[in-house]
């Protein structure tokens, strides 16, 4: 075996939100070993120009090769969206989270109609729309910009009233009637937390894509078609370090949310992504 | 009259939520011009650390002096929670809108009972806890982070079922019982959009302190303390223009919820403040 191959796996997004994709990841290959990145003090990328997220995820991708990464995770839609093709040159493999949930959507689905619920930016770049249709060109997709939701899943209110209220405006009417999508595509790494929520509103026909689930079978795929699997390591927690770049204490509280277990603030390590060159 | 006071009045905010406090100067000074910068390509502010949001406010500062303003209106809670004594330095006038909020909240109670709902830096900063004890120690204050009503707002739902499910979540604990409080103040600059839904919350006899109204109205009186106000100045709609530091269409969409009227995209300018000295 390749010693390389026991380098760790990075993996980055705009804050929290990509936790759900590590908590995939770590699940599916517990014998990896993660460095994560959140750059929180700049977060929300949704809602930033493609230049500006561009100049962002190259900052961040610099940062985890800096650590020896092996392989870039871009557990960010938005990022995955607008900023591949240039992270695509890195001296690593990069892998975003688009393309997975595309093909698994594409997939899953059997009247050819698809929904896609993502942030604003995600939205308006029209990248699930492109992967999609690169696939199969006569699926119908429906986008839905979903901005609440990051904030109700940053605020933990996973099944809340509030949630649901929510789901109820932003998903029922686009899930009625008989020529209505049947798969759901959750676009935006904050989305599985509130996957109960989603349900309520579009029943339980329409079967829901997790791009960190799926995002997590495709890194499987490529570690094992590249021979890169780390098959010495060993499963522990202390297999995730984290970065943050801005209050490694909200850092802490919040991400627990999406990785689904405590994460101890004082191990987060607080990092300037402001003075690594962005272009 | 000194021609100096035909200079505009700048404002700032992380993003557009601070239009409320411009729709609030505007209605009061009709004769004034105004410089409107939004730190969009950064915001949130709320959930950044105190030497970040420094950094960014005198950016922003610097930005507006360099454009000839004559004051500085720093329409953001948590800039004017944590950086108005750097920006105190400033060669012109500096206004946050903490203090205002407060001044009104101690003049509104009876029963020495306020709440203060904010983002969660503001909350967290305690910057409206300090500046009503300061004014008036034996008033109970309870904070409540409303972080979701930051989406809400931005999304425009204003009175929809959901912010109002979300109004019952953050403050129908609050307000309960023979002991609670008899003001509230709304002390995030996003908040005034959603009044209706927080009245129909918290009741018909609670005093609802909205900085932005306050902070107009302590800038007026500045203005005539000073002898600085505009009084030969006309009131128009050209009296306003607006800077942003991401996104233009998202600017004048978004902001027109918060400004009360249409803006038009192409009159937003697109400035880089990265390249401004923050410190």
């Amino acid at each position: 075996m390749n010693s390389s191959n026991r380098r760790p796996i990075g993996v980055f997004d705009s804050g929290m939100g990509g936790l759900t994709v590590l908590r995939a990841l770590a699940s599916r290959l517990p014998k990896e070993r993660f460095v994560y990145l959140g750059d929180t003090a700049r977060l929300p990328y949704g809602t930033k120009s493609a230049e500006t997220v561009q100049a962002y995820a190259l900052q961040a991708t610099r940062l985890l090769i800096e650590q020896g990464v092996k392989m870039v995770v871009v557990a960010c839609n938005t990022a995955s969206a607008v900023a591949l093709p240039p992270l695509a040159l890195a001296p690593v493999p990069v892998i975003g989270v688009i393309e997975p949930g595309a093909r698994a959507g594409v997939a899953a689905t059997r009247n050819n109609h698809i929904a896609v619920i993502a942030t604003e930016g995600t939205v308006k770049g029209g990248a699930y729309l492109r992967a999609i249709h690169a696939l199969r060109g006569e699926v119908s997709v429906v986008q839905q910009p979903c901005q609440v939701f990051v904030a109700l899943a940053e605020e933990g209110w996973t099944d809340s009233p509030v949630t649901i209220a929510a789901a109820e405006r932003y998903l029922g009417p686009l899930f009625e009637g008989p020529s209505a999508p049947d798969t759901i595509v959750l676009g935006c790494t904050h989305f599985p937390v509130l996957a109960a929520a989603i349900r309520q509103v579009i029943g339980k026909d329409v079967t829901m894509v997790d791009s960190a689930e799926t995002t997590a079978a495709a890194v499987a795929e490529a570690l094992a078609t590249h021979s890169m699997r780390n098959a010495n390591g060993r499963s522990e927690a202390s297999n995730m370090r984290f970065f943050a770049t801005d209050s490694p204490e909200r850092f802490a509280r919040v991400g627990a949310i999406f990785l689904g277990r405590s994460i101890d603030a004082s191990a987060v390590e607080l990092v300037d992504l402001r003075s690594v060159p962005g272009s």
